[in-house]
C-alpha cells in the first residue's frame, strides 16, 4: 500500500525545494531540531498512514459507524488508529515542549496530515478535529480550564469537536440559537441542537470536548452575541477524574456518502435540565476566537481535497501504465499488440489534468502553511505581519480550489478507470465520494466568494492583494531570460493584468450596489484561484529549470520535466478562457441577480 | 413523489412547441392513434413511475442485488416494477400492432422511459437493456429465433442483455476474444468471459437472452471478425418451453457507486463444454448490427443523464425555495428574517446552470429522438436520409453532453443543499452516484471526440455536418428582428462562426498526421456539443418569445420568461471562452501529444 500513498519525492520537492524549509531551523523556536528530526517524524507518520490507516480505509467506508440508542460502534481498526497517532505525539506535534508537544513547524505537521488523510481521511479525521478544539483550548480558555481539558486533549485520552452547525441556520452564524443561561457557580448551563458536528459521538475517547457556539441569554442579536463554550460530554472534577455524564445527547448519526468513519452526529444539548458549559475568553466573542481559528481549518480542509486528489492521480497513472487497450488512431493493423492507455492522447490529458489539480494544490496548501508559520515565527514583525496579511488574502482561493478541482481529479480518477472506475473493487469512487465533501465544510465557494470580493480584497487598504501582485511579479521578473519559463511567465503576466484590471471595477460595482456587485463574487473566486495557482505552477517550473541546468539526470530529470511540462499544461488550459470570464465580470452581468424565483 | 417526478409543463413544452409531435398522427403508422393515445399513455407511465418506481428508488439503492453462489437476490419492489412495465405493454411499445406493440412513435417511448428513469433509473434499466436487445432479436435475427425468443422479451417473459465488454479488451470492441465454434445442429458453442454485463443475472424473469460479441473460430482478426450470438440463459425447445439450462455461468457481482439496483455481472460462456449460441444474420457483421443499434442505445443514456439532471434541479429547487438562510449582503439587520436560499445569486446562479444543462439535455435528447423517427417514419426517402445523416453527425454530442453535463448538474444539487446534499437522507447524493455512471457506458467522451473528429465530421461528404449548419442558421435568421431573441441568435453566429472555422482546419490537421490531430479531440468534442445546445437554446428561446407575444400570462408567461432567461444565461456564460478553446486547437496544441509517461 506505500507505494500509492502520495509520493515522497514530491513531497520532498515541496517541502525543501519549493519552500526552505530547512531555513526554519534557524528560528528560536526550531533551534533543537535538524532536518533529520523532521525526516524521521515524516517517515514516522508514512508508517503510521500505511500500517494503521490505509488498510482500513475501505473497510471504514463499507462498515459506517452505527448506533444503537446507547452506543456509537466504529470498526475496531479506528481506535488502533487513534491510538497509534496519539501514542506517536501527533495531537500535540505542533504545542510547544514544554506543553507537551513536539515543538514541530506548522509545514511538517501538515505534510504528516497529508499522510494520514492520503491514507484515510475519516478515520484520521477524529485527529484533526481534537487538534482544533485544542487550540481553541489553548489559546482562550482560562489557565484552569486549560489545566483540566488540554493535557488529556494532546494525548489521546480526549477528542474534541467543533460545534458551529445548527438544524436552522447552515453558514449563516449570526443565526445560531443554541442558549447558554449563567448557574450560580460560574458555568453555564447549555440548551439547544447542533448538527453535521463531525466526531460528535464515539467511544475512541474517555471523554470528547466540544466547543460550542451559544448565545448568552440576553446577548445582542446577531454575530456580536455569539460566545464560545467548552462543553464535555463526562464532566471532569477538580481533581481530573470523570464525573457524571454531561446533559449532551446524541439524537442521531447522518449517513455520508462519503467520509464514512467520520461520526456525522445532530447532538441535543440540555434537554434534562441544561448541559454544564464553560464560558471560553470573553462573552460575545465567540465568533472572533472561531474566525482566528478558521484559517487553518480551512487549509485543513484543502489539504484533505488535495491528497484525495493526489490518491485519485497515482492510482489511476497506476492504472493507466498497466493496462493495456487499443491501439492509437494511426495503427490500422488489429493484430498489433494492444498500447497501454497510457499512450493515448486524452488518457494523458486526463493525467495532465489531474497533475496539475493535485499537485498545484498540494503545493498551494503547503505554501499557505509555511505562511502561517512565518506568521508566527518569522524574524521581524514586519515579516510576520506580511506573512499574516498574505495568507488572509490567499485564504479564499486556499480553501476554495483545491475543493473545487480536487473533487474534478478525483472525477477524473474514475474516468481513466472506466467501468472499474464506477465499482468498489477500485478505490477511485470512494475518493470521489470522500472528496464530495470539501467544497462543502469550512465554508463554500459562496462564502468565500463574498468573503473575497466583499472584504477581504480591501481590507486594510488592499494590503493583502498588493502583497500577492508583488509576489506574483517577483516570479515574473525571476523568469524573464529564462528559456523555459519565460513563455509561461509572460501567460502568467496576462493573467495578473487581467485580474489587475477587474479587482478595482468589481470593488467599485461592490461599492455602488452590494447585492447586484456581489452577484458574480463566485466566479471572481473561481478566477482568482486559476491566477493564483497559475503563479504556483510558474514557481514549480522556475525550480524544475534550476535543477535541470543544474544536471539532474534519469528519473530525477524526468520529475523536473513532468513539473515544466505540466505548467505549460496549466498555462495554456487553465488559463484559456480567463480574459473572457473577466469580461463577463466587468460588465457587470446581472443575469443571476435578475433571475426571478418564479422562472425556474 | 409525483410532484417531483420530471415537470409534465416541461414535457408538454418539448414535445409539443419545441417538436410538432401531434404532426406524427398524419404518419400512415400512427393514423390510427390521436393526441389523446400519446396524452394516455404518458398518463399511464407517470403513474407506474410514481406507484411502482420511485418508493424503491432508494431501498434498492441501500439494498443492492446479493449473489449467494446460486441466485441473485433483489428487493421485490423490483419485480412488481418489472411486471407493471410489462403489463402495461412498454416493453413493445414501439413494436407494430401486428407483433403485439403499441405501434408508437419513438419520441413518446422516450417520454415515457424519461418518467421511468426519473423515478428510478436502476430498476427500470431491466426493461431498456431487454427493449434495445429485443431490437436486435427483431431486426437481424432469423425468422425462427425471432419467433421463438421475440415474443417473450416483448410481453415481459424474459430480459435480454447486451455483452459486448470484456476484461481485458474494454472499449476496444475490436480485441473481443469470446469465441464461437459451429456445432453440429447449426447452432454454436460459445467460449469466454463478459464483464460490465447489466442485468446478466437475476430472478426476475424465466429466461435471459444475452445478444453476445464474439469471434467464431477462424474469423479475420480486428472488427472484421466479430459475430452477433444469441445466447439464453435457459435453452428454450422449438415449442417454447423452456429446457435446461445453458452454459452461461454468474462469476460474480460487482459492486458499483450508483445505479445499484441494477445488476452489473462477469458472465462466464462455456465453462462446462460450451455455452449454446445461435448466429444472429450473417458471420462476421455483429459489430455493424450493435452499431445500427447503438444511436438507440446512446440517445437513451442521454436522456437518463438528462432526466437524472432534471431530478437534481427540481429537488434543488425545491429544497432553496422552503430553506430560509441568511440575508441578501445588503442587509445588516441581524434581526430582519433570514431569506429563502433562492433569494441568494450564487445560489440562482447554481439554478441556472442546472436548469440550462438539463433543460438543454432534455430537449436534445428528444430532438435526437425525433430525428430517429423521422429517419424511419417521414414521408419522404430524401428526409428520411436526411434525418439520419443529422443524427448520425449529432450521436457524438448527444451523447456527451448530457452525460458530461448532467454529472455537473447532480453536482450543483448537492452543492445548493450544502451538507443536506452529501447525507443519504436527502436524494441528492444518489442521483449524484447514479449519473456519474453515464460518462463511462455507451462511450467516453475520449471515444466520442474520436468518431467525431476522425470519421463523423467528414463522412458522406461532410452531409450531417453541413445540415446542422444549415439547421443552426435557418434558426438564426428566424430570430433576425426579433426583440428578444436577436441577441441570442447573434451570440449562436459568433459561436457558429467559430465552429465553422475550426472544423476544417482541424480536419487537415487529421489528415496531416492522424495521431497528433486527433489529441484534443475531447476539447473539440465539448465544443462542438457546447454549440448544438446553444442553437438547442435558441430554440426554446424562439418558442417562449411567440407565446408571450400571443398573450402567455401568469404561470405561463413566468415559464417562457425562464426559458428565455436561461438562454441569456447559457450564450453569455456557458459560450463565454469558446474562442480561446478554439484557438488552442487551431494553433495545434500538442501537449498532451508530448507529454511522456515518465514525466507523470
Amino acid at each position: 500500500m506505500t507505494d500509492k500513498l502520495l509520493n515522497e519525492r514530491e513531497l520532498n520537492f515541496q517541502l525543501y525545494e519549493m519552500l526552505d524549509t530547512e531555513a526554519l531551523l534557524e528560528r528560536p523556536r526550531y533551534a533543537d531540531h535538524d532536518r533529520a528530526v523532521f525526516d524521521a517524524t515524516l517517515e514516522t507518520a508514512r508508517g503510521i498512514a500505511a500500517e494503521y490507516l490505509a488498510p482500513h480505509n475501505r473497510k471504514g467506508d463499507a462498515n459506517e459507524p452505527t448506533f444503537d440508542g446507547e452506543k456509537v460502534t466504529l470498526i475496531p481498526e479506528t481506535k488502533a488508529a487513534w491510538n497509534a497517532l496519539a501514542e506517536a505525539g501527533f495531537h500535540a506535534a505542533h504545542h510547544d515542549a514544554e506543553d507537551g508537544g513536539l515543538q514541530l513547524p506548522e509545514v511538517i505537521l501538515r505534510t504528516c496530515v497529508a499522510y494520514f488523510s492520503a491514507a484515510n481521511i475519516s478515520t484520521s479525521g477524529y485527529s484533526f478535529l481534537t487538534i482544533g478544539s485544542a487550540n481553541l483550548v489553548k489559546s482562550f480558555a482560562s489557565d484552569e480550564l486549560r489545566e483540566r481539558f488540554l493535557p488529556p486533549m494532546l494525548d489521546g485520552r480526549y477528542s474534541g469537536t467543533m460545534a458551529l452547525t445548527e438544524p436552522g441556520q447552515g453558514s449563516a452564524l449570526g443565526d445560531i440559537r443554541t442558549t447558554a443561561r449563567p448557574a450560580e457557580d460560574g458555568s453555564y448551563r447549555v440548551f439547544g441542537q447542533k448538527m453535521f458536528i463531525s466526531g460528535g459521538d464515539h467511544e475512541l475517547t474517555d471523554n470528547i470536548v466540544h466547543m460550542v457556539l451559544a448565545r448568552i441569554e440576553g446577548a445582542p442579536a446577531g454575530v456580536k452575541g455569539i460566545s464560545l463554550f467548552l462543553v464535555p460530554k463526562v464532566l471532569v472534577n477538580e481533581d481530573g477524574s470523570l464525573g457524571a455524564r454531561n446533559d449532551v445527547a446524541l439524537a442521531g448519526l447522518l449517513h455520508k456518502m462519503g467520509y464514512r468513519n467520520t461520526t456525522s452526529t445532530v447532538l441535543s444539548f440540555g434537554e434534562k435540565g441544561g448541559a454544564v458549559g464553560y464560558l471560553v475568553g470573553e462573552a460575545n466573542k465567540g465568533l472572533s476566537y472561531m474566525f482566528q481559528m478558521m484559517n487553518e481549518a480551512r487549509i485543513g480542509v484543502a489539504l484533505g481535497a488535495s491528497v484525495l486528489a493526489y490518491q485519485s492521480y497515482i492510482h489511476a497513472l497506476d492504472y493507466a501504465r498497466e493496462r493495456p487497450q487499443g491501439r492509437l488512431p494511426g495503427s490500422k493493423d488489429p493484430l498489433a499488440p494492444q498500447v497501454r492507455i497510457v499512450e493515448h492522447a486524452d488518457v494523458r490529458r486526463m493525467l495532465l489534468q489531474q497533475k496539475v489539480y493535485a499537485e498545484g494544490s498540494l503545493s498551494l496548501c503547503l505554501y499557505a502553511s509555511s505562511l502561517f508559520e512565518d506568521s508566527h515565527t518569522a524574524p521581524t514583525d514586519a515579516e510576520r505581519a506580511d506573512a499574516a496579511e498574505l495568507l488572509d488574502l490567499l485564504i479564499p482561493m486556499v480553501k476554495s480550489y483545491p475543493s473545487k478541482y480536487g473533487v474534478i481529479a478525483s472525477d477524473l480518477g474514475i474516468q481513466i478507470l472506466g467501468g472499474s472506475g464506477y465499482i468498489r473493487e477500485y478505490p477511485l469512487e470512494q475518493y470521489y465520494r470522500d472528496n464530495r465533501l470539501n467544497p462543502i465544510h469550512e465554508g463554500t465557494e459562496g462564502i468565500h466568494g463574498l468573503d473575497l470580493l466583499g472584504r477581504k480584497l480591501g481590507q486594510r487598504g488592499g494590503k493583502g492583494y498588493r502583497l500577492f501582485l508583488e509576489a506574483a511579479r517577483a516570479s515574473i521578473s525571476e523568469a524573464a531570460g529564462s528559456k523555459q519559463c519565460a513563455g509561461l511567465a509572460a501567460a502568467l503576466n496576462d493573467a495578473l493584468g487581467i485580474l489587475e484590471q477587474l479587482s478595482p471595477e468589481l470593488q467599485a460595482q461592490v461599492a455602488a450596489d452590494v447585492d447586484l456587485g456581489l452577484a458574480n463574487a463566485t466566479a471572481y473566486l473561481d478566477l482568482f484561484g486559476r491566477v493564483v495557482v497559475g503563479w504556483i505552477w510558474l514557481r514549480q517550473a522556475l525550480v524544475a529549470e534550476r535543477a535541470l541546468e543544474a544536471g539532474a539526470a534519469d528519473s530525477e530529470a524526468d520529475f523536473y520535466q513532468g513539473k515544466l511540462h505540466a505548467a505549460r499544461y496549466f498555462m495554456d488550459w487553465e488559463l484559456a478562457g480567463l480574459a473572457s470570464q473577466a469580461q463577463l465580470l466587468r460588465a457587470g452581468n446581472r443575469l443571476t441577480y435578475d433571475m426571478q424565483d418564479a422562472w425556474f
